[in-house]
């Protein structure tokens, strides 16, 4: 899907990092929600509220899904789950786009 | 307005200056467009195709407007509008998120 339709964005974006991964909220009719955002290189580590789907749109990364003790590298487009109340890393190596959905079960 | 409603975002972002620039297409149903976007610290040089004002929803940087010899300071929030087909200078000193509206006349 390369757009959204009949959706709601939040106008100001979610700063973190000093501006380094920055995203934009978009809510949808049946009350999901998504964030667009984009990470710069550089290594972070996220917490999750609720379970999160990572779709990466661009970008070139490697990520640490809780309990694992491998990286995953993600080139070009990817996507990975991350379980609700977790923690993940990410290395980042080239400018990333991504789409999180937020999925509560 | 601190949200846009039943509009349609495009997915993918646009990314300048190595992501130092980046922003999202959100359009409107009266086929009107505008970008959400964010300015990490930097200097840059843009044109315009059509006449575009930019709000300034949180940052700090000077603004060059075409045919002046004074920078233009905005501190937090602000507005400027630059003409169709004409280029214009920012000096950005901390991160900036913005909404760009594009204007037809």
């Amino acid at each position: 899907m390369a757009e959204f339709n009949n959706v709601t964005v939040v106008k100001k974006a979610n700063i973190y990092f000093d501006g380094k991964v920055t995203s934009r909220i978009v809510q949808f009719a049946d009350g999901t929600k998504k964030t667009l955002g984009i990470m710069l290189p550089g290594e972070y580590e996220f917490g999750t509220d609720s379970k999160e789907i990572m779709e990466i749109l661009a970008g070139e990364l490697k990520v640490l899904l809780p309990g694992e003790t491998e990286w995953l590298e993600i080139s070009g487009s990817g996507e990975f789950t991350v379980p609700a109340n977790a923690k993940f890393k990410l290395q980042v190596s080239s400018v990333t786009d991504y789409c999180c959905s937020y999925i509560h079960e």
